[in-house]
C-alpha cells in the first residue's frame, strides 16, 4: 500500500521531556557503548568489548540444525511458544545443572533473552525504589543497568584476587538489614576482575545470607570456560532454596542467539514467567530449538572444549606480554578462565582520562571507574583477551605498555 | 565437570514472600495464558488464541534464509549485535515505513523482541507511579500487562463499531490534565474489537492530543491484513512529531522470530535504546538478518498476500457461521482486516462464568473481561479466525451457538 503524506495542523506540540519516567531521565548510555563506538575503527586494538572469539563460532552446527529444526518441525518454530521456555531445551538444561551439581527440575528453570534479560526481571520482581542490593566492588556493568530502572540504591563489599572479600559482608547486611533484597555475586572468572571465588568463602557466604535472610544471586556466565585449576562448587549447589542461578549460551555456544536461563526455587521461577509475560511474552521458538538441536547432538561440549583451549592460549599470550613489558608499579589478576583480566596501575593514574593516551597509541580497554556503582579505584582497567588472536593480543599489550610508560615519562 | 552436591546446613531462610517488589506481588498469569492452556486440549475448538495460521509461515523461504545468512555473514549472525539493531533491517523497515506514509529515517527505528517488548519499553521510559494511560475500552491485553509493571493508572474511552470514541475523549484529557502519559491507541483491526478507526476520527485524535499536549502511541500489528476496503493514513502520517508507532512481523511472517519494531521522533528511540540495554541488550543478530533476507528479496510482500486471502476467507466462514447459528440479541463486529473479532452475547450472561459452558461444547474463546483494565462489560468475548480452517470454524461456531442456546434455554 502507498498512502500520501498528509500532516494535520496543530499549535500545541508535546513537552517530551516533561513526559519521561524519572528512571528514564536518570538513564544514561553505557559507557562501555559509548566507547565501544570510539573504539571500532580498524587500526585500533580492542581489549574493551566482551566478544567472544567469532572465528570459533560453530557456523557449520547452526547451518546444520537450523535445516533439521525447520524441515521437521517448522510450524512449531516460528509460531508463539511458552513463556518458560521451549520444553525440551528446559529438559535439556536441567540434565546440564544436574551434572554440574545443582538439583534443578524443568521447573526450576525459565529460558530469558541472554543474561541481561535474567537480571532485569529479577529487579522486576524484588526491587522498589530504594531497596538495598549488595554487589562486589567492581560488578557487572551490565547488572548494575538493568537495576538502576528499578532505582535501589547499592551497597557494595570489596573484592580481592579471591574475590568478594566475604569478611567484610556481616557489616554491610547489618547496616542496612531488613532493606536488602539479594547479594549479587559472580563466582567464577568474575568480570571485570576475573577473580574466582574459593569454596570456603562460598560456604561462608551462604551462612551469611541465610543468617540475614537475605537470597543470593549467582551470575556465572563463564563457569564453563575454566581453562586452569579445579572446578568449584556452584553456591546454588550449598543451598539451593536461598540461591537464584543465572548463565547463558552467548559464551559457550554464540550470543547472537540471545539465549540466557535462570534456575530457582518454583515460586521465584513463576514470577520471574509473569513478568516475562508482561516484558516480551517468550524468547524466539525457532532460536531455542536450534540450541536444543546442537546440545542434545553433544556439540557445544565439544566446542567449549575448543573455545576454553583457544581462550586459555589467548590469556597466557597477555600474561607474558604484560610481564615483558609493563613497568614496575602496575599489577594485574590471573584468571583461571572466562573473557577477562583486570589491571591496576599506578594510583596517580585515571584510566579515564588515560584511554586518550591509549587511543592514540591505538589501543583501547574499559576504565575501571564504569563497574562500580559509588565512588571506586580510578586507576584500574578490564582487558578482554577472548576476542583478539595471541600475535593481535602482544602487539595491543606492546602498545598498552608504550602508552603508560609515557605517563610515566 | 561433574561436582558432587555439598548443601549447607543453615537454620533460617529466606521469606521470599517479603522480598517482593510491590508490582510483583501485584502481578498474577495473563487471564488469556491460563486459559490457553484449558483450551489446549486436542477435541476442543479454540478460537482464544491470537496465533497465525501455521500452515501458512514461509518455511521454505525461511531454510533459505538461514543457510544463505550463515554461509555468507555467519560470525556477525551469532555475535553480539547493536541495541538499536540491525542496520539493513533498520533500512528496510525505513523505506517500507515510507512508502506507507510515514516519513521515517533510520534514526527514528529501533528493532524490539516482538511488539511487547516495544510496550515494556514505553512503559519503562514514560510511566512513574500514578501517571495517567488513556486507553480505548477495550484494549489489548498485553500493553496492560506491560504497563502495570510501572504501576500507572489507566483512564479509559469507550470504543464503538469505529473504533475509540474520539468524541468522549475531550473530558478524560481534562479530567485528567498534567498527568496523562500517553494516549494508546491500535486504529487498524483491533484486538480485541476487530474496529478500524476512520481518518476523520484520527484527524481529531491528533488535533486533541496535540492540544493537550500528550503524546500518542499507535499500535498496528495488524495493518497489512487488510482484506477488505481502503487503507487508512497512519496516525503517525498525521503528526509524526507526537506520535509513537508500533508494528511487528509476528502476523506477517511469524511469530518465532520475536521481531517487532518502533517508529518514532529520533530522541525517544535514543531512550528507547537506553531502557533497552538494560532489559536485554539487543535482538538476536541471526533472526533479524534472516528476515533482512526473506524481506529484501521481496518474500515479505507475496507471503503477506496469501495470509490477507486466507484470512479473509477465514472471516467470512466465520460471519457466515454466526450469520446461520447465532441467535437474535446476539451481534458482532465485521473487521475488515486482522486476526479477530468481537462478540456481544444477550447483558444477563457473563462470558467469563459461560466459558464452563462453551469448554463443555468443546469449543474456547477470550472473555471479554480481560480487555478492560477497569470494570467492562461481562457479555462480550474476543473470537480468533486466524488460526483454524473455515471447516473448523464452521464446526467451532455451531458448538459456541449451541452453548449460547443452552444459556437461553
Amino acid at each position: 500500500m502507498s498512502l500520501p503524506i498528509q500532516p494535520v495542523e496543530t499549535e500545541v506540540t508535546t513537552d517530551w521531556d516533561a513526559k519521561m519516567a524519572a528512571r528514564a531521565v536518570k538513564m544514561t548510555s553505557s559507557v562501555i557503548r559509548e566507547l565501544l563506538k570510539l573504539t571500532e575503527k580498524p587500526d585500533i586494538i580492542s581489549f574493551a568489548g566482551g566478544l567472544p572469539a567469532a572465528e570459533l563460532f560453530p557456523i557449520r552446527e547452526f547451518r546444520e540444525a537450523c535445516e533439521y529444526v525447520l524441515t521437521t518441525n517448522g510450524s512449531k518454530a516460528l509460531q508463539y511458544g511458552a513463556t518458560e521456555g521451549y520444553t525440551p531445551l528446559r529438559e535439556y538444561l536441567s540434565e546440564k545443572m544436574q551434572k554440574y551439581g545443582v538439583p534443578a527440575e524443568v521447573e526450576n528453570i525459565i529460558i530469558t533473552n541472554g543474561s541481561q534479560q535474567a537480571l532485569d526481571l529479577i529487579g522486576r520482581i524484588f526491587l522498589d525504589k530504594g531497596d538495598v542490593v549488595i554487589t562486589e566492588r567492581p560488578t557487572y556493568l551490565g547488572a548494575l543497568q538493568a537495576w538502576r530502572a528499578y532505582e535501589p540504591q547499592f551497597a557494595t563489599v570489596p573484592l580481592d584476587d579471591d574475590g568478594m572479600c566475604v569478611d567484610e559482608l556481616e557489616p554491610v547486611l547489618k547496616a542496612h538489614q531488613g532493606k536488602v533484597k539479594f547479594i549479587y555475586v559472580l563466582p567464577n572468572f568474575h568480570n571485570p576482575a576475573g577473580t574466582t571465588l574459593p569454596l570456603e568463602r562460598r560456604i561462608e557466604l551462604v551462612r551469611l545470607a541465610a543468617k540475614y535472610g537475605v537470597p543470593i544471586v549467582e551470575d556465572d556466565p563463564y563457569g564453563e570456560l575454566r581453562f586452569e585449576g579445579e572446578d568449584i562448587t556452584p553456591i546454588e549447589t550449598l543451598h539451593k532454596e536461598n540461591v537464584i542461578y543465572l548463565s547463558t549460551f552467548s559464551k559457550t555456544l554464540a550470543p547472537g542467539i540471545r539465549i540466557g536461563w535462570v534456575t530457582a526455587p518454583s515460586k521465584i521461577i513463576s514470577k520471574l514467567v509473569q513478568a516475562k509475560q508482561g516484558a516480551d511474552l517468550h524468547t524466539g521458538v525457532f532460536v531455542q530449538m536450534v540450541a536444543h538441536d546442537i546440545c542434545s547432538r553433544g556439540l557445544l561440549r565439544s566446542h567449549v572444549k575448543k573455545v576454553r583451549e583457544a581462550y586459555y592460549e589467548r590469556r597466557n599470550a597477555m600474561l607474558q606480554a604484560m610481564e615483558e613489558h609493563f613497568p614496575a608499579g602496575v599489577t594485574w589478576t590471573r584468571p583461571q578462565g572466562g573473557l577477562f583480566l583486570w589491571v591496576r596501575l599506578p594510583p596517580q593514574i585515571d584510566t579515564t582520562e588515560f584511554m586518550k593516551t591509549a587511543l592514540e597509541e591505538k589501543v583501547a580497554y574499559v576504565p575501571g571507574a564504569a563497574f562500580y556503582p559509588d565512588e571506586g579505584d580510578h586507576n584500574a582497567m578490564r582487558l578482554n583477551f577472548s576476542y583478539c588472536r595471541p600475535e593481535i593480543i602482544r602487539e595491543g599489550i606492546q602498545r598498552l605498555a608504550r602508552a603508560i610508560m609515557r605517563e610515566f615519562g
